[in-house]
């Protein structure tokens, strides 16, 4: 079988010009970068914005297994479907990291016939996005520590108390050594404090870029971030600094939009990634308002899990920036229902009918979770050729019948946009029928809602907790935060995804356990509060065998082993 | 008078296309980035491999010193000029870094009538390739200390000893604070040690790729970089952790030159950019090589002053490139050489002959040791409205007359390429003249020759100490070279610009000192051995006020404030 690197090397790119032309836009309206990438001008980005908008599609999924569900395939694979039907649809993609695609999980590009291209250039560097923001976050880290060494004055006259300092750097690689670091050693190099590395895609830089509606809000929200406190007491902003301006020339190319095509030549917008386990998950408000602005349907997907990622796109992103979902689909495999029904990764190839229906809990938890915000809930059952037809009838059926809901076989990955055209009909049909997504969206909490509170209805209502536990620490900074009044801000839960609990391990439809909040951490200029549960590390490590290891240049200079 | 921005933003851009077809090249041999940079495709430096090679031209400076000199300013003006004059002229330069962009020298676009454009991006991110650079450099540093976190075993079977890794990270940044860190603190996060980051222009990857010949050679040389030992006391290289693949793939794109336009309409490749006080000073050799191929001269510059830019580009670029310069012109200002004679920076404003003649020394120093080269001379004053006439009457007579070489008033800042026309008249000529510049250049000393030798070759003919002194730390170094037979590399002097000695205060035309070498590093992939003398940094701090400061964006969304 052809790996995805060959399938996307064997496709036929058509320039992006044209793939441009085909969504409305002309050579003028796009900044090409090569010949098959371009952004989206800054003109193009203030026209789109005075459209009438489309309708927005979330593609979510069960929580993740080792066995793979393909949710960014079965968002690339619905909307070449919807494209096929004849309803046009634009994607909104997040892009990838270098962590994942050195590290275990590689690329972030779809696969089989539903990949977005090129490949290779996506998951390297792309249009330097991760590196401007990676930047814009380490200009402000040193800035700050170049005030505490000169003992600059801050707005209050007094100075920045190092042992204060919040703000770490960033860097976009899985690098556990740079987790927990001592800085400033030496002569001379002083201040010398505890610090360490995020992964960039943990950035707050990262999180205020996909949120932000313009360049005006950037550098104001760029401002708002908070980094330290001074020797009197006062919060040290990066405004306060100095750096927000800096920072801000620094994205002003990251803030537009990636435009480039699937294999069957949907156009994909593919901007900002935060992760979502330690970040909010979702790709930028601005290519999702333009994909809105371009297609009947943006389809878009938010990161892992619906309980973590579909989640912190209703209460952060959609309200932020004022979007509804017109209707859901949860990207589900036979193989990963059974591994959450309790199966050993190598045994998967085995039916096991009571193992998948204790794994269809999980699904069918999802699934309430996102109706219980007012959306309507399509499945995509991603096929494997190892499924076996009863086990697909199994699932089909109690999706069908003991939920009442659309499902379907999705064939995307061998067969292109004709494998998930079932899926594309149903989800059209549901997002039609919803005449007036705002109305009925139904955020769990009201915007405003004290953060202890919001975090307690996201972990007992989406995450099934019973109770919610804070660490001494995190009972302290949520003090701080109350004297401040700063606790009216949405939560951004970062968790591991692979549980209902923060314990990874815990697979299934677990309920009344507790989440463990070890932290939290005040991100004014996104407008969050992180709450990180049980030990979610946010700088992964490399695994033992990293996937760096087998990729190289061919003697064509080629690159070979991206997956 | 206008800023340097503001002249930038008034002139008009021609498409990037327009500017390739100017020499010779069609719409399908460029990768546009954006209307008005574009990379040259892999295509098109294979083709022009096989073309004729153009003259080159080196353009160096005195010692730099507050005052400025215009290096970048003289190398545009000199291409302008050339090409108003009807010599077809293409430039190559180095890329910025951010680290000077945000601290305290600014950007590296040249200035007034004689910059390269569009400013803001070329000196913000430009395409990438620092930041492709960053990433490669530090996927190797994580594979490092992923290796021993793993206790994976080396080809020899044995473990990597975590004491002997000499490989850091390096940011594109002046971050004081990274000069020196504990890294892989906390539980699980080990190995637990020192090291640090040095400017991505100072790692060894910018030296790989800014030599290297093409993706084979570069994926070659990144595998020969030696990193650490193992337990057993073998060296062991990137290629050995398994790395060169990985990292080659990232450097793909970024092994492409940049091509823009100067405000009169040159073509310019930019691209690479080591520094040349901690590194080897020059732009790419695949830039240079393009250069030559698509000009009749190819007029490139060596940075700093001449001492430190332009023998490190002699003896290492050059040498491994097979290149050979037809003429050198050093640029000097009756500022820069009272400043060299004595005087305060607050007093240049005052005429002082006594001053300028011990100035003189220094500028006479610099054509004599471009002359042992074997390399034609002359001498370009970049004319200040502070200059009276009698002091550039002076520096005129002293060089026409005393040095016996062409010497030229230059006013391409203010006056665009006729300003320069002179100069270019006399540098063609001295070009013409040199009718086979690869017999004529005469390296001070062989390939080949033991790197202790060398360094006091260069030490006591280009920089005119008297004695060289290794420091205990930099002997062992060398002991331990020497017994791995890998002392027969060029030396690559680390050193302050400012002055011919180790000690930045000292200005002026010292001889007889010493020149005290700290710290001996092998770049076995770049293919020399750092020496760095005195205390210089490899990693800058950013100064009490920097640059950063001043830089926003204004309400229509334009970068303000960068120079």
């Amino acid at each position: 079988m052809a790996s995805d690197i060959e399938i996307a090397r064997a496709a036929t790119l058509r320039p992006i010009r044209d793939v441009a032309a085909g969504i409305g836009l002309a050579e003028a309206a796009i900044e090409p970068h090569g010949h098959h990438i371009a952004k989206l001008s800054a003109a193009t980005l203030a026209d789109l914005a005075a459209r009438p908008a489309g309708k927005l599609i979330l593609v979510t999924a069960v929580n993740p297994t080792p066995a793979g569900e393909g949710k960014t395939t079965t968002t690339i694979g619905l909307a070449d479907a919807l494209n096929r039907i004849g309803r046009r649809a634009v994607i909104a993609l997040r892009e990838p990291s270098l962590g994942p695609v050195f590290g275990r999980k590689g690329g972030a590009t779809g696969g089989g016939q539903a990949q977005v291209l090129p490949m290779e250039k996506i998951n390297l560097h792309f249009t330097g996005d991760f590196h401007a923001i990676t930047a814009a976050h380490n200009l402000l880290a040193a800035m700050i520590d170049n005030a505490i060494h000169f003992a600059t004055a801050m707005p209050s006259g007094a100075t920045i108390n190092p042992r204060t300092v919040t703000w770490r750097r960033v860097m976009d690689m899985n690098d556990r050594a740079l987790r927990q670091i001592v800085a400033g050693m030496g002569t001379g190099n002083h201040p010398l404090r505890e610090t360490g590395f995020d992964i960039t895609v943990a950035s707050e830089v990262m999180a205020i870029l996909c949120l932000a509606s313009d360049l005006a809000d950037l550098q104001a929200r760029l401002a708002r971030i908070r980094v330290a406190k001074d020797t009197a007491g006062n919060p040290v902003t990066a405004g306060d600094i100095g750096a927000a301006g800096a920072m801000a020339a620094l994205l002003v190319d990251a803030m537009q939009p990636n435009l480039v095509q699937t294999i069957h030549g949907s156009a994909a917008l593919i901007h900002g990634g935060p992760f979502a386990n330690i970040a909010h998950g979702c790709n930028s408000v601005i290519a999702t308002s333009a994909a809105l602005a371009l297609g009947e349907f943006a389809v878009t997907e938010a990161g892992f899990g619906a309980d973590l990622g579909a989640e912190k796109f209703a209460h952060i992103k959609c309200r932020q920036a004022g979007l509804a979902p017109a209707a859901a689909v949860v990207v589900a495999t036979v193989r990963a229902l059974k591994y959450h029904g309790g199966m050993a990764l190598a045994d998967l190839g085995t039916s096991d009918a009571a193992a998948l229906d204790r794994g269809l809990a999980v699904l069918a938890r999802h699934v309430e979770n996102l109706q219980s915000l007012g959306l309507p809930v399509a499945v995509a059952i991603n096929a494997f050729a190892s499924d076996t037809e009863a086990e697909q009838a199994q699932v089909l059926r109690h999706c069908r019948g003991t939920l009442g809901i659309p499902a379907h076989l999705c064939r995307h990955w061998a067969d292109g946009p004709a494998g998930a055209e079932d899926l594309a009909r149903s989800v059209a049909a549901l997002a039609d029928a919803n005449a007036d997504p705002h109305a009925r969206f139904t955020p769990l909490y009201a915007s405003g809602t004290d953060v202890l509170e919001a975090l307690t209805i996201v972990a007992t209502r989406i995450h099934r907790a019973g109770t919610v536990t804070l660490s001494a620490a995190a009972q302290k900074q949520l003090a701080s935060l109350r004297a401040e009044g700063l606790t009216n801000l949405p939560v951004c839960l970062a968790k591991t995804p692979y549980s209902f609990t923060a314990d990874e391990r815990q697979r299934g439809a677990v309920s009344g356990h507790d989440l463990p909040i070890r932290e939290l951490r005040l991100a004014a200029g996104a407008g969050f509060i992180v709450a990180l549960a049980g030990d979610i590390a946010t700088m992964p490590g490399l695994p033992k065998q990293p996937s760096a290891l087998g990729i190289h240049l061919d003697e064509q200079g080629r690159i070979e082993g991206l997956s």
